[in-house]
């Protein structure tokens, strides 16, 4: 109150802190005409203040010591784009402990220890927001835990990976490799030196934490997420996908089913008609079933300097505008609000979805026939049936199947696999979404 | 501050204001979770107290008094969901000098009266919501206004009229005329008896001032909104569109160009590949360009009971938890903040776009360069031209312009117009958004 500017200090030089920078810097006019006071970057912690940067900085706000910026007053929002678990949880609840209050991107943190961190800002009076964790500089957290909060939400499907979509988007369009797009978008820089977390699936499975926990205010944390990457997407699996009238996207999905939460992230077939299965390359969306309200789509820039850093700067311009008209901390703003507590979150055995499933058989009479009593036995009811490959051999056998329970699913398979005429089960992809 | 409960008042018992009452009653376990207390009915303003309606409400509650509501000292939120200018105008006016906050969905009072009627909250210390005046159940308002406050907005382009949209989609999937989908959705209760106000685009234009109010921190009075409708669009457009890889869409437009503000609706060529192309039927989709979080699209149901009711129980949740901690009114939510005030809006004829025109000519050696030359000499750069129906007389002629300046195709068409083998000019199609 009476406070003429507010003082941030940020945690962090990389990519998103430079697009925070640069956006204090360039749109001074828009940041101070939401919050009618200037937003002064007090200090920026670095490793190495030699390093050369992109944008002009004055060499006296830059330090190398935390201490620095707890120890300074005229800082009153902490701002941690430094990413990875630590030191970064240690910075945040150190900020916590001097009535810092804190804006963050960090997903890996967040999703690990979300609950943990949220109560220690409750207790210390001091606000968190964290929009920039999940889909970039897509508005999705305050939408989600704000707007829809009339809503029980049904459904969270979202494309929050770049990186996969990137590489899906050119399998797709060209007809490549895995392995060779993953190369090229190494080399132009659109995927990291180790992609692991990317093609593995555990980045969207922290933004899925994140989404789902606020989705169905009940804690989700990762390593509930069943997660799958799309390192075994081959060019044939897409090419069929376009045969049957799909996409192939990495879905992290969130779902309520009969009062237990599922979440999941996996390569999906997405019908092409679906307002998912048009999102390419680097972008993100999510998509939102509530309700009362229906079905939404959120799209929109996924990450960069400049996207993320928009959710972080609106982060800092909420908190300070708080701030600069007294409101009590806690009082507004998402949270990991667990109003709908302590929600079963299910195996991905218990899960019912629709599956391709796509096998490498030896074409002799009777072949089809043993492989469908194998899913008959097991309750896996067929829709469809494709032979692909008629006369060499082995053939392709392409299933898709009804909504079926996944235990009954890998149960069939494991008979299946087992059968003498079956050479290999190329892949098995869930498929989700109504046309 | 204590309060057990939040008492509302309902103005108007209509196809909102039963979404509301059926989600406040479905969806208690979500709205009390994002509270903490309950949210209780206290009156609803009808005209006729006696008409039956879908939800079961308890007949003490109905009064055909505003007074009654005013009064009741339990009611500290006035929820106006009854629409047009009066009497709603003076029962928002006469809850703010009662002390009591407002929650409205109603566009066309906010578009002509917004500022003064903000004003007045500020005056009186209350809160003002109404995230349910644009795009029914799509979160725009608070995410123009908040999570994309670190911007500066350059573009917002909507799909903001179901009604429209729905003729449009028609048209198009079935190559039907403009009255005879008309008179068809206006049986299936899709469009209303006296359709004007959409059709026109008048509906669109109320939208779009508020939205364009909001992205770009100036005043945009509904008037200052250029509007065209859909009337005039014929199904050989849609067809010629097609053909140029485009799909004809009623485009609500706000840009900053050089300072000024354009505002306006019309019915647009939208490139087919365009996020906003593939919005079909009655969904609504408003796409955004921020100069730091790049393209946006936030897409949903943009009417309809349930998802305009789940913006406006948003709205109630956010004014009741501001009462319940304690925030000053005014600290936090949207508003006409003008900080980026007076800027100029532009006259239609400063525009510059891209156009369509088809002529209607006489198929004679020479015709195609007279044309030509009325358009060269008022700089107006031809990218395309195509002649349709060779051989008939008249036949058409179809062209797309480069960017050029509204004034001087305007200039350039009167003397068209006046040449001996033109016949008609069908139509004139401005030209949107890059692919």
């Amino acid at each position: 109150m009476g406070e003429r500017e507010i003082g941030i200090g940020l945690l962090g030089c990389g990519t998103v802190g430079t697009g925070v920078l640069e956006i204090l810097g360039r749109n001074v006019e828009a940041v101070t005409g939401h919050t009618g006071v200037p937003i002064r970057v007090r200090k920026v912690l670095v490793r190495d203040k030699s390093k050369p940067r992109r944008v002009a900085l004055n060499q006296d706000i830059l330090t190398t010591s935390f201490q620095d910026i707890l120890d300074d007053d005229s800082i009153q929002i902490v701002v941690e784009v430094m990413g990875g678990l630590e030191p970064a949880g240690e910075y945040i609840l150190g900020a916590f402990r001097r009535g810092k209050h804190v804006v963050t991107a960090n997903k890996e943190l967040l999703a690990k220890r979300g609950p943990e961190i949220f109560e220690s800002s409750r207790k210390h009076g001091v606000m968190l927001r964290f929009e920039g964790s999940v889909a970039g500089g897509i508005p999705i957290i305050k939408p989600l835990e704000e707007c829809l909060a009339a809503n029980r939400i049904q459904e969270v499907m979202g494309i929050i990976n770049g990186t996969t979509n990137y590489i899906l988007t050119k399998m797709t369009s060209e007809g490549r490799q895995f392995e060779d797009v993953l190369r090229e978008a190494q080399e132009k820089g659109f995927a990291e030196a180790n992609p692991s977390d990317d093609i593995e699936g555990r980045d969207a499975a922290y933004k899925l934490a994140i989404l789902a926990s606020i989705a169905f205010g009940t804690e989700v944390s990762p390593d509930k997420v069943y997660t799958e990457g799309i390192t075994k997407i081959t060019p044939l699996d897409i090419e069929y996908a376009r045969e049957l009238g799909f996409v192939i996207k990495l879905l992290a999905i969130g779902k309520e089913v009969d009062g237990a939460i599922e979440a999941r992230v996996h390569p999906t077939f997405v019908p092409a008609r679906h307002p998912l299965a048009s999102v390419n390359d680097a972008f993100n969306a999510i998509f939102v079933r509530g309700n009362a309200v229906g079905d939404l789509m959120f799209y929109g820039r996924g990450a960069g300097d400049l996207p993320t850093g928009s959710a972080v700067v609106a982060d800092i311009i909420d908190v300070a505008n708080s701030i600069l008209s007294g409101v009590p901390a806690g009082a507004i703003g998402p949270g990991f609000v667990t109003w709908n507590g302590g929600r079963k979150i299910s195996d991905i055995d218990s899960v019912s979805t629709r599956y391709y499933i796509h096998l490498k058989v030896i074409d002799r009479p009777g072949v089809l026939a043993s492989i469908a009593r194998a899913f008959g036995d097991h309750e896996v009811s067929l829709e469809s049936v494709i032979q692909k490959g008629r006369g060499q051999n082995p053939v392709g056998l392409v299933f898709v199947t009804h909504r079926v329970l996944e235990r009954n699913v890998r149960a069939a398979l494991r008979v299946i696999k087992d059968l003498p005429v079956v050479m290999d089960i190329s892949n098995v992809i869930r498929v989700e979404g109504e046309a």
